[in-house]
C-alpha cells in the first residue's frame, strides 16, 4: 500500500499498442498492480474514458496480471482502440471513468416501448461510429429495435441517421442503378451479370459490394476470383466513367459505416428485423449515390423469407421508406426454394458467371434466366426503354456476346487475377440414400457447408451441386462435391453432414414445392 | 502459404494461459498466423469451442499479432476460461467452429414475442453457467426479457430456473428468516440492525449479502469494516447455529449463479425489469434456504421505484412468485425520498449503524426508525409475536443493548476486524449557494459521487450528510464533506460535482415531497 501512495501524485500512464484485434470493440488493458488508477476502482466490466490531450477514445476494460502485456504503469489499447486515439506509443494518456454514452437513454427509451425520433436515431447512429457503444450496448439497441419493431417512419429515420453516419458518394449523373438482394440464397451471383449486361447497354451502374459476412460468397468475393476489387477512390471513379460499371469492394468508402457496425453484432446473434434490413440496405445505396435501384426477395422454404405474405409486406415497406428517399426503388419477388446456379463458394460461383457470360451450353439455366429478368428490369429504368421490353433488351446484349465483352473490359481496368484461383483440390462426394425425385435443397446448410469448407477466405472451397430441385436421382448417385483447400476444413465440412445430413430431400414429382408468382 | 500447408497434418494447438481478466466472458486468443486453424477462418467476432478430451469450452476470439502473448502454435485463454478447461498449459487443445447455444432459440423467439416455457428459462440459464453465452447474446435475453416483459408465469419460470443454477443452503430449521431492499437508497444499512435484533430474539437469520455492484457499498462491504465476512461454508454453518445470525459475504457459496453472470451484463447496460428483479431477488434468497422473507421496497422520486403505483405492481409479483416458491413473504413499502442514516460508504455508514445499536444521543433516528420497523416485521414472522407487537419488541431489545452485545458476538465470531477502517483522510466540503430549506436530496447523485470518492474498495471513502430533507439550510453552510483516500479519486469525486451539481434542491417547506403511506 504504501507504494501506491508514494506514486499517487502522478496521475498519467504510458500508452502502449496490445497487438489483440477485439473487432469492432475497444479494450483496453490495465495492469492490476496499476499504481494510479488501481485497476480495482474501475469495475471489471465497465467502460473507462482514454484521452490523450483532447482526443478521447472510450474502451472496455479488461485486467491483466502479466507485464509482458501491459506494465503497472502502462495502458495497453487493442489495435482498434490503439489506431482511433492517434497517438504514439509510450505518450502520457489519462484515464478516467466513462459515462454511458448519452443516447443510450434513447434505446432504454426504445426497450420501453417508445417511439424514437429522427435525433434519437441520429444520436445513437453518432454515438456508435464513435466508437462509444459496446457490443453489449449494440445488442440491447439491436434487440430494442427488432422487438418492439418499428414503425415506418422509424425506419425511415434510422435509414436517414445511417446514411449521416458516413461519406456519400456523387456520380454526377441523373441515372445510377443499382441491384441488390436481401439475401440467404446460395449461389446468386446475378450481379457479375447484370452489371456486365447493363453497363453494355450504357446505364451508369457503379457496384460496389460488401465481402460475404456470414455466407459463403459475397458478390465481392467472387469478383475478386477475376479481378481486382479493391480499388482506391479515383481508379474506381475512372473505371467507371469509362466503362460504365464496375463490380468492386465498398469497404474503403466509409459508406453508412453504423451499419456495418451493427451487422458485426447482428450476425453472431442471428438476429434480423424488417426495419432494420431495410435500413441497413437503402443507407448503403443512398451512401453509394444510387438514384435508381432494383431489390431482389427471393422466397422459399429456406430463405431469409418464407412466405409471400412477409415478402408482400416487406416490399410495401420497402416501397415508402424509399420514396420518402427520394429513391425511384423496384422490388422483385424471386424463387428462392434453393441454391441458383451450381456452384457456392467464389472460384465455383466465379465459373457459373463466366459460363453464362460465354453462351456455354453447360451453363446453368437458372442463372442466367433470373440475371436476365434482373436486367431487363434494371434497363427498364431507362425512360427510352419500353415497359416489358427490358428482358429482351438484355437478352441480346448476352446472346451476342457484348456483355461477355463488357465483362472482360471491366475486368482488364480493374486488374484481371491471373492465374485463376481453381477449385480446390480436397474433394469428396455426398450421394444419394435413396431413388426419388429432389424435393428440397436446404440453402441454410449449404451455406453453412461451404464455410465450413473454407469458403469465402479460401477462394476454391465450396460446394458444387449436380442435381437441383425436380430432378431425379438414383440411391449411391453423387448429389454434389465438397471442395477445400485444407485438412481442418474439410474435416469439418465432413463433420457437418455427418451430423446435419446432406441438405436434401428425395420424394415424389408432387412433393416439390411450387412456386407461384414472379413479380 | 507453403508453410501453411506443410504443418497442415497437426490439428491441436498448445493451450496457454493469457493473464488477462475478461470478466465473466471467455476469451480465446489465436495468433493470426497460426498455423493450422488460420485465424481468418474463424471470424473475428465469432465463437470457438476450445476442448480438451471431453471438456468444452466456448469462447469470443481475439486474434492476436504479439508471439509474447500467444505464439502461432498456441492456444490461449483468458483467465476465467482457462480456470473452466481445467487443464495444464502446454497441454493439446482441439479448436472448432462454435454453434449459438441452442437456447438462443428461446431468445429470438422471445424477441419475437413469444411467451417462454419452464423448460426455456431453464435451458437459458444452464447455457448462461455454462459459460455458453457471449455478453453480446446475454445483453440479448436481458433486453428480450425487459422489452416484451414477462407475465407472472414466466417470471416464477425464470425464477425456477435461476435456483435450479445452482445450490442450495438447508439450514435444517422451519423458520429460516431473511430481509431484502431492492436497493438504490444509499445509505440504507438497515440489515446490520435487523439482524442482531432478531438473532437476540432467537430467529434464525443467516443473512448473506453480495458486495455493492453499482451502489458505494453493500452490507457485506460495511460489515467488512467491522469484521471478517468470507467466510468458509462450515464457518458459517457454526456461527449461525451458535448465533442465530450472521452478516457475510454470499459469493463463496454458488447460490442462482446464473443471476450473478446477468447482473454483469444487467448494470452497465442500465435496464432492469420488474420481472428480472423479483426473479433475482427470490432465487438468491430460496437458494440461501430463507423460508420467511421481507422485502423492502423505498419508494421517491430518485429512488428506483418513482411512484407508489409501481411499487404496489411490484408488491403483487412479489406476492405471486413467492407464494408459487411456498416463501412466506411480506413486503413493506418504505419512504425512498433521500439517503438513509448520514453516512455513504463502508466506514462511514458502519459508524452509522454502531451509533444506532450503541444508542448513542447522535445516532441517525431515521435508519434507527426504519430498522426498528422492519425488525419488527421479521419478529412478527414468530407465530409466537402477536400481530402489532414486532415493533415494540424489537425497540426493546435495542434500548435494552441486547442488540449491541449480538453484533458483538457475531463480530468476534466472524473474526473482528481491529483497527476498523477509519474515513478517508481527503476531504471537501460542499456548502449550500442559497438560504433555504432541503426539498430534495438526489440518491442517484450521491450514490456515484461515493463511488467516484472510492466507495466500495476504499472503506474509508464516501459522503458524509449533515442536511436531509426539511432541514433549514444558509448560503455558505455545509451540506456533506466528500472523504477520498487516494488523490485521483478525489479529483473524480471534485469534477463530479463540478459538473453534475452537488445533488441537492433547496427551496421552501411547501416544496419537500411528501411521503404518504408505509405499508
Amino acid at each position: 500500500m504504501a507504494a501506491k501512495h508514494t506514486s499517487r501524485h502522478l496521475d498519467t500512464l504510458k500508452l502502449r499498442r496490445v497487438a489483440i484485434d477485439t473487432y469492432r470493440e475497444n479494450v483496453a488493458y490495465l495492469h492490476r498492480e496499476c499504481a494510479i488508477y488501481r485497476a480495482e476502482g474501475f469495475q471489471a466490466l465497465s467502460k473507462i474514458e482514454v484521452s490523450v490531450n483532447d482526443k478521447k477514445v472510450l474502451a472496455v476494460l479488461n485486467v491483466v496480471d502479466d507485464a509482458a502485456i501491459v506494465t503497472p504503469d502502462e495502458l495497453g489499447l487493442s489495435e482498434q482502440a490503439f489506431a482511433q486515439i492517434k497517438a504514439a506509443e509510450g505518450g502520457l494518456v489519462r484515464v478516467a471513468h466513462a459515462e454511458p454514452p448519452r443516447s443510450m437513454d434513447a434505446v432504454r427509451r426504445k426497450i420501453g416501448g417508445e417511439r424514437l425520433s429522427q435525433e434519437d436515431f441520429s444520436a445513437v447512429a453518432m454515438d456508435i461510429v464513435g466508437n462509444r457503444y459496446s457490443k453489449m450496448e449494440m445488442a440491447a439497441f439491436l434487440v430494442a429495435m427488432g422487438q418492439a419493431g418499428l414503425d415506418r417512419d422509424e425506419v425511415y429515420s434510422l435509414t436517414r441517421a445511417m446514411i449521416e453516419s458516413g461519406e456519400r458518394l456523387d456520380w454526377h449523373e441523373p441515372l445510377v442503378a443499382d441491384k441488390h438482394c436481401i439475401g440467404g440464397i446460395p449461389g446468386n451471383r446475378t450481379s457479375m451479370l447484370v452489371v456486365p449486361i447493363v453497363a453494355a447497354h450504357g446505364m451508369l451502374i457503379p457496384k460496389t459490394s460488401s465481402r460475404a459476412i456470414t455466407s459463403p460468397a459475397g458478390t465481392a468475393d467472387t469478383m475478386e476470383v477475376l479481378a481486382k476489387i479493391d480499388l482506391p477512390p479515383e481508379a474506381l471513379h475512372r473505371i467507371v466513367r469509362q466503362q460504365r460499371g464496375c463490380l468492386a469492394w465498398g469497404g474503403t468508402a466509409r459508406l453508412a459505416p453504423v451499419d456495418d457496425v451493427l451487422i458485426s453484432v447482428e450476425r453472431p446473434l442471428g438476429i434480423d428485423s424488417p426495419g432494420q434490413l431495410v435500413a441497413s440496405i437503402l443507407a448503403k445505396k443512398v451512401a453509394a449515390g444510387s438514384t435508381h435501384l432494383l431489390i431482389d426477395i427471393p422466397v422459399g422454404p429456406s430463405a431469409k423469407v418464407r412466405h409471400m405474405h412477409e415478402a408482400l409486406q416487406l416490399r410495401k415497406l420497402f416501397e415508402f421508406v424509399g420514396d420518402r428517399l427520394g429513391l425511384h426503388l423496384e422490388v422483385i419477388i424471386t424463387d428462392g426454394r434453393q441454391p441458383v446456379g451450381r456452384g457456392i463458394g467464389p472460384a465455383l460461383e466465379a465459373r457459373d458467371v463466366m459460363q453464362v457470360l460465354e453462351n456455354d451450353p453447360q451453363a446453368p439455366a437458372d442463372l442466367r434466366q433470373k440475371a436476365l429478368r434482373l436486367a431487363g428490369r434494371v434497363l427498364e429504368f431507362d425512360p427510352d426503354v419500353r415497359g416489358g421490353y427490358g428482358y429482351a433488351i438484355a437478352r441480346d446484349i448476352l446472346d451476342s456476346g457484348r456483355a461477355l465483352a463488357k465483362m472482360n473490359s471491366i475486368i482488364e481496368a480493374q486488374g484481371r487475377q491471373a492465374p485463376h484461383p481453381a477449385p480446390g483440390p480436397l474433394t469428396y462426394e455426398v450421394t444419394a440414400d435413396q431413388d426419388g425425385i429432389v424435393t428440397g435443397i436446404d440453402n441454410f446448410l449449404l451455406a453453412r457447408l461451404a464455410r465450413m469448407a473454407g469458403a469465402p477466405m479460401d477462394k476454391g472451397a465450396g460446394v458444387d451441386l449436380f442435381k437441383k430441385l425436380g430432378e431425379p436421382v438414383t440411391k449411391g448417385e453423387a448429389l454434389y462435391r465438397v471442395h477445400a483447400e485444407f485438412n481442418a476444413d474439410f474435416n469439418f465440412a465432413r463433420a457437418l453432414t455427418r451430423e446435419h445430413g446432406n441438405g436434401y430431400s428425395i420424394g415424389t414429382t408432387e412433393q416439390v414445392p411450387q412456386f407461384y408468382v414472379e413479380f
